[in-house]
């Protein structure tokens, strides 16, 4: 790997200090911490507060805005930000209609989210959480635990925040959360392994000619390594196996997310794009909203995720269709 | 090089076909061509047409909006569009305040859009065009044609889309263009070359631990190969050549663009960016607008571009601050 940038540094710090001296109008970085805020926080609707590791931006910076969340936790790469960072982040934004912590399911998110949310909720502060598992690439079922929270999240904070800005209250919220997100599938697929500064060795290695379904937003590996196929049979693999999530219910009206995961160029996102709604149109399976760009990343990783959301109430597509200044929202 | 996609394949309209369909509600595709326009033309306002080779994504395409660019016309990978579809692109957007064709300076792009002016001149239209020659890599005065039109274009797209939304008519958008391009300077480093599909053999090969700067974003050759830097050793690389660029002129206030060209991850052009922003801080030269992304990619390099816009006029910045729905413009 070339070493543009050095592990020894102090990465998140150069990474926050870059992006919040280019946002600067919106974002409020907290320096020497993870924290970055909305620079202007609406008294009067409920905080909602994100974060996890680095190396996915933009995710979680990027979704700071209108309409969107109101601040981001983040730690160094692919690595979490401490349960003290996160209890400093709903104090410093806490207003009182309380605060909304939108988790990814990771085990090591979840210790520090949670725990901070205790914390803080043991000082009299109202905090709730909801939990994203909208990774597909473990059987349901079995292992649903370990379901992890991957580019699904982005249409969460979407979704989310509309409904915040729409002065839903905190129960509201969270039931909206949790009523979302099992509607909410994606599955991923690289043709390379990330290969993020001082992180050695990978988790997987791939042929010249391989790719590999089902892989994680950190290098972790698939379901099943294959030859390399073209956009058109990618759509359809990920096409049927998040159509298969469903179980028996209709996919009346779907949002989709053709996510980058931060190696792969834009035409070719776009072109799967074209794979993906011609393949729903055989299917006939509407599409009333789609986004195409790097939104999750993992880090480098060329390959890219496919989301699929069900949308049950007309209310989360007037949610999706909101404006927000978020820079990370296209 | 992975075959995601078939060269063979009509890689344009699958492209087109693909953003179109998620940015239905901003953007209008012209099927079967590469004319992609604004959903509503203002017809109180000058029209500007930009557009060239596709790989290059979110240029042109996604400039298309509310305060930058009216329609777009794009080529296959890497190849302008014909003057045929300039023409039509210009006949089908055409208003009674002219049109502004915003061309980057490369040979056959020259071409077909100074040919498509021409045709349309003839037929009684008012159109104009400038050329965006930002691309520093070139020495200054030899071989000045030949200095390409890279990821300043962008600011160029911006700056006048404002104005011409502010009211400007053609004459006095024409004239801003020719006076603010010479303030815009550009350099590229890349780590890797580009690999899009079905062109191969590529322009150059880079070792493991080598980087090339001056690059183009066809995969042209840079002007010198050296061992990998650290980013730090780069931003100080492409600021000092970039400052030189401005003979006299003393750089009072600036606006700054680090852009991905395709394959590098947003969290190494934010520490990039970070690096950039303590070297003018250092050398008590104001950046008063930033911003970082994948703005104009040379399909999937691994690599970065640093421009530098000289903000000679306040209303410069205006234009750069005004907000648009484009999808390329975060």
């Amino acid at each position: 790997m070339k070493q543009f940038i050095s592990a020894s540094g102090h990465i998140r710090q150069q990474l926050l200090a870059g992006i919040s001296s280019a946002y600067y109008q919106q974002l409020d970085w907290i320096q020497g911490t993870g924290i970055v805020k909305k620079k202007l926080i609406d008294p009067n609707k409920v905080v909602l507060i994100s974060g996890g590791g680095s190396g996915h931006e933009p995710a979680h910076v990027g979704y700071i805005g209108e309409n969107m969340l109101d601040c981001a936790v983040m730690g160094t790469i692919f690595e979490p930000p401490s349960s003290k960072e996160i209890l400093q982040a709903i104090e410093e934004t806490y207003n009182q209609q309380g605060t909304l912590l939108i988790i990814k399911n990771f085990e090591k998110d979840l210790q520090s989210f949670l725990t901070a949310e205790k914390q803080a909720q043991e000082k009299g502060l109202n905090v709730a959480h909801v939990i994203v598992n909208d990774d597909c690439s473990v059987k349901l079922g079995t292992f649903e635990k370990r379901r992890r929270g991957v580019a699904g999240t982005v249409f969460v904070h979407k979704i989310l925040g509309g409904a915040a800005s729409a002065g839903k209250n905190l129960p509201v919220l969270t039931a909206l959360g949790n009523d979302c997100i099992p509607m909410i599938k994606t599955l991923g697929v690289a043709f390379s392994s990330a290969t993020p500064a001082g992180m050695v060795p990978q988790q997987y290695e791939l042929e010249e000619d391989e790719m590999y379904f089902g892989i994680g937003i950190h290098g972790e590996p698939g379901y099943r390594i294959e030859k390399m196929k073209s956009s058109e049979r990618i759509a359809i693999e990920l096409v049927n196996k998040l159509k298969q999530q469903y179980d028996k219910l209709t996919l009346q009206k779907t949002a989709i997310l053709v996510n980058g995961l931060g190696g792969i160029p834009l035409l070719e996102l776009s072109v799967f794009m074209n794979d993906v709604q011609q393949l729903l149109e055989i299917e006939d399976i509407p599409v009333a909203y789609s986004r195409i760009g790097n939104f999750l990343t993992a880090y480098n990783t060329d390959g890219l995720s496919l989301t699929l959301l069900n949308i049950k109430e007309e209310e989360w597509l007037n949610y999706l269709k909101m404006p927000t200044d978020a820079f990370g929202w296209k």
